[in-house]
């Protein structure tokens, strides 16, 4: 296999490490060009300042409380090397990649890790493991990237039990390509780089294109229902999946009936966002795609929010959205147009300028595929973004866009750094509830979040369209309380959940429930469908060993 | 409620009546043209002959077993006209349209009526009667369209409970019509014309059109995971229902999250498909589009059925299939040609004439949308037909097809008059596998149905294109045992079934399981799957009532 770059213990990575701890930085803003800096401040109320993470070394870790007899029988199942208890492979482990995850770690927190990690190579493996543990009562986590952003690896275990995060990377193969059948199976373990190296050898791609895209892995994709940045056109992750296994405390689930079956209710959508609860996906059967024969990105940008969603909706409702769709709302436009450096964001800026744009709204799309299709669609589509009052900002605005597609959540670390608060929420919504659902996250955080001379900068847009409606994704910077930062977020995004769910909105539209959404999943499905999840984990996982604390309700 | 045409008892409807019994028909098989008559007498070694059906005052019925203080209460609670016992009622409701069903109606068998038929007005009231029918014991079998050609209706309780018919046809109102987002409610009762009349004054259409159309329910379409004749465009019914409510003697679950939703397992896929066997679907909320501003349907030939689906499999790899394709293998195309008649099959045959092909295989594809994606999807699509050898034959075949797209179930009903074993079954494969199933398929019934002097008539198309595979749909002709019609094609099914699963065949792409197919359920989900779906069904049902002997296997 080869070398994968990893995340980092206490944030996003591997770009810039942090500042080392005491040592300081200058400037602690300096991460962020001269003029976001000062609109932060003054919006924000924030003093940029040195808040880095205590040292790695300095984290607490409380000694593995696996039992030495089922770590001995574990080694006897996996082998001696595939079941570790030291410090680095738990930490590595411990939680995922949510603000409050950051907080924690970076505070020298790791009250969440693992007592223990083990690495099975295949489905028979993981199945007698899950076996095994739930005979002896060791609580089972999933671990593939290690990139959730809601809790998924930070269930609390309402018994206590010890935990054993089972890694999935020894499960990383790609193979049984089917060419004529637009089919590939894949190990949970794989992740996308690798994945699309081994696809793009035979003209295929998969085309799924999160922004945890480098680390995650595509048994997470499927335990958490992902989307990806092109979605729009080549589905959700759900859509792409044609089978999968999934090995469970009660024995192996093989669920597959690839192109389509009306044999009884639909299995594969029951272990398909199953966040580790049910067992452990080992492998996934996907839908390939050939390469694409001809892309075409460009920047668009509308008046105004209204305009913006008024386009997009008429565009998917005649089945004309691009396979890529990006609508800024005028703060994360202006964020953009602020904070960006380089060749793109002076780009953008001279585009706006050049066509009398101050900042309106920022509309990104993409079309791939056979190039007449491409022309045709892109042809049918213009018209209707200029009836909507937008207007053409070029092909490099796309293409700066896709360049920096992964960029975020490096940044982010930079700025916990300086002291803001960072955070990113999202949820969906039909055409008709979004302009609803938008005003009531917005106010919600801002309520939640403001105080005198401090404001929070709340930027938003739809990443992706359906034909019923669509995506809503929210980042949320402000002055980081540093006494009490945790209560702080969780107060807001308690006030953003609660508002967005009575506005209509789903509870998420591809983060997944993880340990962070579970105590609304109830107002989601009803009491009656948190009941039949209950009913069917009852039956796969009887020790409740898999995954407890997350998606389902205590 | 509009005035709607009903199935007869014993057959399809309302078509021409089937000849009285006794009176005879001086030429059983003047249903079909000379030159068909003469092909089927010399291959199946069928001698035309008039077989009619019992009159329908001679079925035989038993008394109805409905507890009078069940009766009593269900009257108050739906009203007294809104439950009854009578004959015509309960025989209208006995069973579905499978040559199983046919065969026992035909010959004087309603052994599977319903002991009553109760007519609940919504949600609230078929709750309480499920409820009610739970507690005391009583069977609930939803009746929507009735046309189930798997045994949907005719499950047998082990516990030979007494069985009530609920008959969704009060609940068929059209609401809520969101043309922003693309959807609308309907209720569980709603049929195919009805729904499409109301979305038309408004400029959109649904656009499923399986066979049984004109007869069939919403409700049923989501229970049985159907698909329609354009389904490879406008997508499964699965992937039209974007909510639905579903009444269960433990309560109600609504289950809705447009556009989409990552909150854990989809609920709504374990619903879609459930057949009854969780409850009663009373509502959907339905995933709409404008109607088509073009259409183009048009005829084409392949000298081959390797080349034909080698054709298909190349359009679906680069997302080029039309909306509507249905592939014909040689001996479909050959019955089409000698048994059309009127001005279709002249066309037909004129235009394989002027071509040189004396049969090959026939496509038939459509195309609906936008005028300039209709032209630009076409464009591309017919270079790769050609590719693949295949000849247009132009738009009247196509036309001629859409005409016809409902006759065959009515066509039936005559040919059973005369003697013929009639039945169809179908399933769905990868592109790579779907050659091997289609042998197995053939060889399986012809040796099944198969004698000295005898050989059945095998007919297949494929009707549903996907990237990664698409369906086979089988109608088979026969010489019927009169003396075994039964156990004749039990043994065929069975020799069918088996060969199609053996060659990696799904169980059934779009007729559901029924009764007739929940031997096999285990094979295509597993033991554990079938586990899974008990329990789902042990929380919802704890007392079996709904549906018992459908689905699930014993």
């Amino acid at each position: 296999m080869p070398e994968q770059p990893e995340l980092t213990v206490q944030g996003w990575g591997p770009g810039a490490p942090p500042a080392a701890p005491g040592q300081g930085a200058t400037d602690p803003g300096a991460v962020l060009p001269r003029a976001a800096r000062r609109h932060l401040t003054e919006q924000l109320g924030w003093t940029p300042r040195a808040t880095p993470p205590v040292a790695v070394d300095d984290i607490r870790l409380a000694p593995s409380r696996l039992p030495d007899d089922v770590r001995t029988e574990l080694a006897a199942l996996l082998g001696e090397e595939h079941v570790r208890t030291d410090r680095a492979s738990r930490l590595r482990r411990a939680g995922g990649k949510s603000y409050l995850d950051l907080l924690r770690r970076r505070g020298g927190d790791a009250s969440d890790a693992p007592d223990a990690v083990a690495w099975p190579a295949g489905t028979g493996e993981t199945a007698a493991l899950l076996a095994l543990c739930a005979e002896r009562g060791v609580v089972v986590v999933p671990f593939g990237g290690g990139t959730s952003v809601v809790g998924g690896l930070s269930g609390v275990d309402p018994d206590d039990r010890p935990s054993l995060a089972v890694d999935l990377s020894r499960m990383a193969s790609v193979a049984d390509v089917d060419v004529a059948s637009s089919l590939v199976t894949a190990g949970a373990g794989v992740r996308g780089p690798a994945l699309e190296a081994a696809l793009a050898g035979r003209g295929l791609t998969l085309g799924h294109l999160p922004q945890s895209w480098e680390f995650a892995t595509v048994g997470g994709y499927a335990a958490t229902r992902s989307a990806g940045q092109a979605s729009t056109g080549v589905g959700r992750f759900d859509d792409l999946v044609a089978g999968l296994t999934l090995a469970t405390p009660s024995g192996v689930l093989e669920l597959s009936s690839p192109p389509a079956s009306a044999a009884g209710p639909d299995l594969l959508g029951l272990a398909l966002g199953s966040e580790g609860t049910l067992g452990v996906i080992t492998e996934v059967r996907l839908r390939v795609r050939p390469l694409p024969q001809a892309t075409a990105y460009e920047g668009w940008s509308f008046r105004t929010w209204a305009e913006g969603l008024a386009g997009l909706q008429r565009l998917a409702r005649h089945d004309l959205l691009p396979d890529v769709v990006r609508l800024s709302d005028p703060d994360e436009t202006r964020a953009n147009l602020l904070s960006a450096t380089g060749t793109g964001a002076r780009l953008l800026r001279g585009a706006l300028r050049a066509r009398g744009r101050g900042g309106g709204c920022l509309l990104v799309v993409g079309w791939e595929g056979l190039a007449p299709l491409v022309r045709a669609r892109r042809d049918a589509a213009v018209p209707v973004l200029r009836e909507h009052g937008a207007v053409r900002l070029g092909r490099q605005v796309g293409e700066s866009w896709r360049r920096h597609r992964y960029a975020a959540p490096y940044l982010r670390d930079r700025l916990l750094d300086a002291g803001l608060l960072v955070e990113t929420l999202e949820t969906a919504a039909t055409w008709t509830a979004l302009p609803t659902v938008y005003d009531a996250v917005r106010r919600a955080l801002c309520e939640s979040l403001g105080a005198p001379g401090k404001q929070p900068l709340v930027m938003s847009h739809v990443s992706h369209g359906y034909a019923t409606g669509a995506s809503l994704y929210v980042t949320v910077l402000a002055d980081r309380d540093d006494d009490l930062p945790l209560q702080q977020w969780l107060t807001a995004k308690r006030a953003a959940t609660d508002a967005l769910l009575a506005a209509g909105g789903t509870l998420t539209h591809h983060h997944a429930v993880g340990a962070d959404h579970r105590p609304w999943l109830e107002r989601e499905v009803g009491p009656l469908g948190v009941e039949v999840l209950r009913a069917v984990k009852q039956r796969l996982d009887p020790r409740g060993v898999c995954n407890p604390g997350v998606l389902l309700p205590d």
